[in-house]
């Protein structure tokens, strides 16, 4: 199944079923008002979530309607957490010489996650409002999955069971603001503003064989301002997503709803280029001696989609958003 | 007003309004189903619970009931965002000496704040489960503020416009897991299972003159197991409650309903006390050459409860804990 939230005025959304070719869709409001309540019933709502859903397929399901994805917010408009580990070991190595940190203890043992934000979601075409262009403005392409409910102290086994849904993600980071926030050792939080999302959360079963060893097997392709930026694969991530939930619930149980995020996607094969500028502007640094690509100013855009193996449209839509200077409303 | 939530079997729980005794309640859901409600309508309820609030002052108002504090949960069961500050520099001084961690940069200029998971938080006399003695469970004792909606960029002078309610908060830390959290420099995430919450979370007003300069100036009077700890004064933290909202909204607004966190009241006088164990390890450690007194055990308990200048009890209420070991549900 594929899910998509409609903006309807309330925090959660329309929840709507899309069809296998994204052309097409069927509120799913008789059976949940929105993805949210949905995830905290799902055993009872997913048989008669996925019967509509056939009945989209068959098109024999009433009300079906064309499907627009700029009318999305994120799947999930606010969820009860968010956590973003750092699992692309490759990423986080060229990271640390980017932000000349020390390395991170046991980087490769225990996986790094920080808690974001989880009240004020991006959909795919929304605009990004940033107060400065100073602060380093910055894109991460990553997937993540959206949780049932975690019990504390779960295994990484039994985590995986607990994923619901498969999201893509565009980690918004202001990279002037990270360095000094990792220092102090409380974490991001300036540095990482609102999150944006892929207007579809499709359950593991859509991604067929794409969905192997708790991975995300497919590219992720990045533009930058219309420019071909990467495509990295996901399944080159060094923990897997039960791992890093599991992690997530080692002292504490996680709500239906949670989303768990793998970190910039990000290869050791230079061809397959970056999915953030701050990756690609340490790797200038390594081979030229400085960086030549400059972080994102107002009015730029990146756009972001996951691929099939054979290059089709993957099934989370597009992420293609602009940044534009917020107005400041108090000051 | 003081509002309290009585649990009811939904994630938000139920709205009542409480006496300025502590004695009496009334049901506020004829005006808000819960306080997150409220807090997102501020404008529009605020006066109808005002007068709801003085009916049941003077006697007058329908269906008055004895008001149960072991019956609550958290004043919000769960909130848009958890943002806790460590706002009382002498406390945050001390726990680099305790984690052996570097100082922290600009700490006395910049706050330091992470964000925690504000899906699932304790009400005030309930057990805190947790998986391990061997993770150094500590209590820490502090004050917070619930947030109307906070624009991006505000200014602190702003901010403290924002604020709705006050509240007495136990932020239940893992003393074992923090510093190779604050090492990795993403901040807490295992070392901070849910947080807790005095049953009463109150108007500004309620305090008076105890609510001044941003901070709440009242001693939070601390006992580990029936025996005195510390009564730390809040009124010496370093950052007022402006600043630390204004230092969270930067980059990004935060939702009403946020709470941001003094993080641990702490005061130089060392016949103040403290209101955590790690503090009175490290002043162990520095007097003695080495720690005295432990963590705690499963059955260990210990209780908060803010004063007035006068002696008497607080606005808040009392938190009164007891860890206990989590029940593996799955492993």
């Amino acid at each position: 199944m594929r899910f998509a939230t409609l903006k309807n005025g309330t925090l959660d959304g329309r929840l709507v079923i899309v069809s296998s070719t994204g052309l097409h869709a069927v509120d799913a409001q008789p059976i949940a008002p929105n993805l949210l309540t949905a995830l905290q019933d799902w055993d009872t709502v997913e048989p008669h979530l996925r019967r509509l859903a056939d009945a989209l397929e068959s098109g024999s399901a009433p009300g079906i309607f064309a499907f627009d994805p700029t009318a999305c917010s994120a799947p999930l408009p606010r969820s009860p957490q968010w956590l973003d580990a750092s699992a692309f070991l490759n990423h986080g190595r060229l990271m640390e010489r980017a932000f000349n940190t020390p390395p991170i203890p046991h980087f490769d043992t225990i996986p790094v996650m920080y808690q974001g934000a989880s009240d004020d979601f991006l959909g795919p075409h929304e605009d990004v409002p940033l107060p400065a262009e100073g602060d380093g403005i910055d894109f991460e392409g990553e997937f993540g999955v959206i949780c049932g409910p975690v019990p504390m102290a779960v295994t990484p086994q039994a985590a995986l069971g607990c994923v619901r849904l498969i999201v893509q993600i565009n980690d918004w980071s202001l990279r002037a603001l990270g360095p000094h926030e990792m220092k102090t050792g409380f974490g991001f939080l300036q540095a990482k503003p609102s999150t944006s999302f892929a207007p579809l959360a499709v359950t593991p079963d859509e991604l067929g064989d794409a969905w192997r060893d708790g991975r995300v097997q497919m590219r992720l392709h990045v533009e930058s301002n219309g420019q071909w930026f990467g495509h990295p694969h996901g399944g080159e991530m060094n923990f897997d997503f039960g791992q890093l939930i599991a992690h997530a619930a080692r002292t504490r149980r996680l709500s239906a709803g949670t989303i768990v995020g793998s970190g910039t996607v990000s290869n050791q094969a230079r061809d397959a280029g970056s999915a953030c500028l701050a990756e690609r502007r340490v790797i200038e640094i390594l081979d030229e001696g400085a960086p030549k690509t400059p972080f994102m100013r107002f009015g730029d855009r990146v756009r972001m989609q996951a691929r099939w193996p054979d290059g089709r449209s993957g099934p989370f839509g597009v992420v293609d958003q602009r940044v534009v200077a917020a107005i400041p409303e108090v000051r």
